[in-house]
């Protein structure tokens, strides 16, 4: 018998990994709670609303019983809106044994407590964060499941577990680097999708591409000082959960952050914006968290300040993408907050 | 009277800063070899080669005439290919002052002795290295002349000479910044070149945003690397000339260095490429110089590596990129070589 792994929920990226460890052909569950989609995937093997025209692999099949879903899996994967995963992680909890091994692949801070992923499900499970492994990097659902080669990192406290991980997931197009540095792929992760938001509302405002590559040069710095603050190391910034990520989410046609923000500079209204995309937009949420960890780490972040006044207080984007652009400053290392990198360093 | 200003030749980054200092009101000369080019920027206010139909400002004038184009100017602004800059700084020499600011923003090295573009000009006008300026930074020059937002970074060894660059072309849309690292801004700026050309191919063979940002994030890493070994600064490599500068290079339309490689990437010879570019397409040079850069300072470069494979030895794109992806490494940071970070840092 197959080797079973379980993924929550099934969104365009739940199902995409789905499709990567269906693809090694392991015994792969997806649970929903939503009956008419599990029907889509078990018979028509699709998911029209997360992958539309997407053909999923016979052996994947879906759920809405967490018991039939998890039980007997080696691997148990999480990867369900930051809002949703303290509830996915506690219905997990009567079915989850110590054996299992667990990641998530959510970019987000709980909102309210701006805690980290990894945090909340080990709160939930009632276990050692080093148990969590996250996976992130740039990675299209949609480039996944045609097999288009990617590269992903896994990060845990404990080695072990990102080593599991890596040997979980790796196959010939889809390459698992690992990291030790949980805190930094965690927050890269869920902060990059405000620079994404930024940069989609400069090219919605037609500023070009100098005006968006200063955007994300400038933005790559304010995400990498405010990690730094929190705990993680800078080089983290400057690797796939990163950069990496921050190219993808900020210049493909297939980001939601990025045209979110794009819908916005073109001059929408937030409740349109959300009403037309139809999905979750993760970095409207973790532009409200960034302004509340903004002011309890006393750390500057000009862009994400920016997109608060124009998400949540009616700011012009163009008031806002000017305030960014004129901001005085005289020397770049300045922007790039050397004194954070050297203190991390020495 | 106005200040003068001198632009030697009239490509399109060349004739795009022109058109930035005629913005000042500066009295803009513009000097190329071509004859029938002086007449178009001078009767039609065009140069359609390199800027197809643009509309230049009218008090941008041209000349054939080194000592028309030079004499009595504040500021001279080289931006020849790599292979020009030598001579072109050569017939500059008779009619240059001591008093004169000169800029380069040439990106690449002069191809048999390696030397970067700084030096060239220097032993040419037997100065000292601190009186040339780089300047360098994500700038199509497509935008530019459009008064598209765009920030750039000057260095120069002497920093009043870079703060007298910043004045010279900081206006409402043209955002300067300095730098001290004149070593790591010239270098940033010719080596990611090389990484663009990779990109390019990569999206030629259809390999998709994921591929792509991987690629840009280990090739960042790359330059960075060697970077370090030949005196950068890496943080410059995380600044407007690095990262910001490979990003529109990697992902703009408007680059050539990105459309070379994606030519080459759908299997056109590097003859074809060349010969359908029109323009200098100067990361196939610097994958040259690359090559043997990397030998001197025994600094593994594993993209410029295959890409010189393709574009001189005939190697298929898709077995080089294959090659890329297909390397074994466990762990995140040994890519991003933490060492020289924190020996450069200590």
């Amino acid at each position: 018998m197959s080797d079973k792994a379980a993924v929550l929920v099934a969104g365009s990226w739940g199902t995409a990994l789905a499709s990567v460890l269906a693809d090694k052909k392991m015994d792969v569950m997806v649970w929903t709670r939503n009956a008419a989609q599990r029907d889509e995937i078990n018979d028509l093997h699709r998911n029209e609303r997360f992958l539309p025209g997407v053909e999923l692999p016979p052996h994947l099949r879906a759920t809405t019983d967490m018991k039939e879903a998890v039980e007997g899996a080696k691997a148990v994967v999480i990867v369900a809106p930051s809002s949703a995963v303290r509830e996915v992680a506690r219905s997990l909890k009567p079915h989850w044994t110590e054996d299992m091994l667990i990641v998530h692949a959510t970019k987000g801070f709980e909102t309210e407590s701006l805690k980290r992923i990894s945090t909340v499900i080990a709160e939930e499970l009632g276990c050692e964060e080093g148990r969590i492994v996250v996976l992130s990097g740039p990675s299209h659902a949609e480039e996944v499941v045609k097999r288009c080669p990617t590269t992903v990192v896994v990060a845990s406290l404990d080695e072990s577990q990102a080593s599991a991980a890596q040997d979980l997931f790796m196959n010939s197009y889809f390459r698992v680097y690992t990291n030790r540095d949980l805190v930094g792929v965690e927050l890269a992760g869920a902060l990059k999708n405000i620079i994404a938001l930024g940069a989609g509302m400069s090219d919605g405002l037609g500023y070009g591409d100098n005006a968006k590559a200063a955007l994300l040069t400038r933005g790559l710095a304010e995400i990498t000082r405010i990690g730094v603050e929190m705990g993680a190391n800078p080089l983290t910034f400057a690797g796939l959960a990163g950069i990496g990520d921050l190219v993808v989410t900020a210049t493909s046609r297939h980001s939601r952050n990025w045209r979110a923000g794009y819908l916005l500079g073109e001059g929408k209204s937030l409740e349109e914006v959300l009403g037309s995309m139809g999905m979750v937009v993760e970095g409207i949420r973790t532009t409200k968290a960034a302004h509340t960890i903004s002011e309890k780490y006393q750390v500057q972040m000009p862009i994400a300040k920016q997109l608060f006044h124009v998400l949540f207080e009616g700011m012009d984007p163009r008031t806002a993408v000017e305030a960014l652009m004129g901001r005085d400053r005289k020397t770049e290392m300045e922007v790039m907050s050397l004194e954070t990198w050297e203190q991390w360093h020495t």
